[in-house]
């Protein structure tokens, strides 16, 4: 295999046997979790939400954390993924650049989400839960949690962002496939469901309201525990075979990415491709750019605030140190359901804080154009969020071609979007409009943090 | 790797270079299609429905085809596909056997129909074609020919049987963003579409009026031809690139398979899979049993006859020495619409007519039932095509549990069901009926055969 290989693949025994864990290699340590008064909450108080095997991967320090090998012989099924470099991109461009993307697209569930989804229902199993409850915004999650949940014997209900509901009923089809029950979020089950309804009766629902109701439901239910599809350090510490995976493959072409690409909604497919580069870059063995891409309509690295914020809109998680909108901002119903969230992982927005990452916003519009130019040229139809990414990369490959440098781009395809065409319609009959966060709404957006307790001065 | 090996995959410089033409092979030569007279069609005739270098290889008896590089370069984006040991399915079903499945759901428009559509499309652009037409049942040789005409700049027009267009809007939308055209058929554009809905006002469609369309379009439009997905000669060469791979990679893990099996609407995906293997059969240096499984709706091999007949029902097609049910027979509206076809590719036909393959019909019901239980052990929802492959598979494993035996059972994983959920929401809520042709209506079934050509007392 060389740079001519369109297709680096890694046999199963060249899979990671370890995820890679960047709070062990931070300068500064991370702020912990703390409640309305301030006070950091014990790992124990996460156990009334997750199984504490998981807990405590939540708050390890360790670099190293070995995969489970029941795990990893599930993850043999389509892992590694292939790198593959894009070269009917490069060619419709003209681009002297050499554009890689890891395709994580070939997951039965269809995206990266399976990562964690398979060792969460594991951890779960092994800790005895017997039924689980989460969120899904573009249904990525939900349907990659149930595909976890089957593969390990335990129920799942799964609260689903009202727009995407209605957008996609193949996703519902697919959960209730997988034997998992499907439900438009804000429902009336929950009162986190019932508020929400009372103050917003049109709601679209969002990620944010979807976790206040799964939450509610796993903590006053027997034997159930919740699951998080991004956001938390579990979730981004399973994703990190991604740019474990990738670092592997460029070894055996001999090349190393001038810059890192990835969309950013939560933060755990960012997190998957780029945290170990990141490792270098700490390490100062190399120093590639990384580059979070937000979508307009919710930019919460490069508008937001980093502060003490709820990761959802009742406030029933911790408050977690992180770059946010607010826990109640309610953004446009864009086509990427995934990207619609108000607040950035804290191990994201820790790196970014310390100024290891770029962060970009950019509107749908573009990126739905650079989806059609890469799904034309590359003959892979990828979902609106990797959207986001594809276009950065496509601004990267155009600015080396005017700059006449040869340079090496990696991007993570989170997944496809074979069941996302809606999106697609409205671009090709000219309909879809671009939504932007404005500036003027900040003060109101965060209006729901300002009591909130504040990250120590000078952090 | 080794029989544990979960996913047995290759190199980019193990893809074979070559296809593999069975022509070569055959002990009796192929009977040559003729025209209603019973004279045999010269190859030029096909010269006005396809381009020459396509004609050639319809025709040729040489064993071994080379794959251009253009071609290779575009199928190394997503192969060789993996070879899988399917571990779940085999624990669900609790048998001794070894199932391996080849995974032709990783191409980039979900099924095995790209491995023909990219040389398709290529060797028109060498000839000069700057439009095509085609039609599509399920709607996955219609994908697959949009991505193959757009990597090869070539317009194209798609005729979708009826029953699939409205069952699967998203496969039209996939067509579009591709940039192909895609009408419903029968359509009122042409004299075979208007003929059909004056003789049967209310039909679903069927794969025999959209072919008799889209050859009418290709021969009266210029600088257009016309594409199949099955059935043809060169068309089932380009698919052995699937059994070529697995043959390969089964000798990486130390097997060879005991039994081979595949679905069978035309005929190719079936003769991809199984062909290279039917060679050591032809060869004696193996002998493994190989299986065709047809829909009990449409069950050519097992109810139909040997006999002269056209692809299409307005008999625009050669007449082809093939199992048929008749060029006139509409199979009922079952879910897996690639194996409603009339009749069986006349390489398929001669190999079952030497006696080197077996042929079963399963209808429906037990064909999801297999898929769902697949779905759930393997996490990977099929296509309803290949489900039938599965079912087949599954009563292999069955009967390896009762014999008590070790056995090594490969099928061919055609395509994926992430668009073709409808089938699937149907079983889950109780919905779907099984279909059954019914022998008492083989005669009238028949009966627009009568007055053909026959093959030779004694072939």
């Amino acid at each position: 295999m060389n740079s001519e290989t369109i297709r680096v693949t890694l046999n199963e025994d060249e899979m990671p046997k370890a995820w890679y864990n960047i709070a062990a290699d931070f300068s500064k340590p991370m702020l912990p979790p703390v409640d309305a008064s301030g006070k950091a909450v014990p790992p124990e108080a996460l156990g009334a939400i997750f199984p504490m095997n998981l807990v405590e991967q939540e708050v390890s320090t360790e670099r190293w954390i070995p995969i489970p090998d029941e795990v990893r012989h599930i993850l043999y099924r389509w892992r590694p993924t292939p790198l593959r470099r894009a070269v009917g991109l490069e060619r419709a461009l003209g681009t002297p650049a050499k554009i890689y993307f890891k395709d994580e697209s070939v997951s039965p569930a269809g995206s990266h989400k399976t990562n964690t989804a398979i060792p969460q229902a594991y951890y779960n199993k092994i800790a005895g839960t017997k039924r689980m409850t989460t969120e899904t915004g573009a249904g990525q999650w939900g349907t990659a949690l149930a595909l976890g949940c089957k593969m390990m014997g335990i129920d799942l209900r799964v609260y689903m962002v009202k727009i995407s509901f209605t957008q996609k009923p193949l996703r519902q089809l697919i959960m209730r496939t997988w034997g998992a029950e499907c439900l438009s979020s804000p429902t009336t089950l929950t009162k986190a469901g019932r508020d929400v309804l009372a103050r917003w009766p049109d709601t679209e629902g969002s990620l944010g309201i979807a976790i206040s109701e799964a939450i509610e439901d796993a903590v006053s239910s027997p034997n159930t525990k919740y699951g998080l599809g991004s956001v938390l350090n579990h979730v981004l510490l399973h994703q990190t075979i991604i740019g474990l995976e990738a670092k592997e493959q460029f070894k055996k072409i001999g090349l190393y990415p001038d810059v890192i690409i990835g969309c950013a909604g939560g933060g755990s497919n960012f997190a998957g491709i780029s945290f170990p580069f990141i490792a270098d870059k700490i390490a100062g063995s190399s120093n590639p750019r990384v580059v979070a891409v937000e979508p307009a309509a919710c930019p919460k690295m490069t508008k937001g605030v980093f502060a003490y914020d709820a990761g959802d809109v009742a406030m029933m998680t911790p408050l977690l140190p992180m770059y946010t909108l607010g826990h109640e901002y309610q953004p446009a119903a864009i086509h990427a359901g995934g990207l619609r969230y108000h607040g950035m992982a804290p191990l994201v927005s820790h790196a970014r804080h310390e100024g290891l990452l770029e962060a970009m916003a950019l509107p749908q519009v573009e990126c739905f154009a650079a989806a059609m130019t890469f799904a034309n040229a590359e003959g892979l139809i990828p979902a609106p969020e990797s959207s986001h990414a594809i276009a950065a990369a496509i601004r990267e490959a155009n600015a080396a071609k005017e700059e006449g440098k040869e340079k090496t781009i990696l991007f993570n395809l989170s997944g496809h979007g074979l069941l996302d065409l809606s999106g697609y319609q409205s671009y090709m009959e000219g309909r879809l409009i671009d939504h932007y966060f404005d500036d003027a709404d900040l003060k109101e957006s965060l209006a729901c943090i300002k009591d909130l307790p504040k990250p120590p001065p000078g952090y």
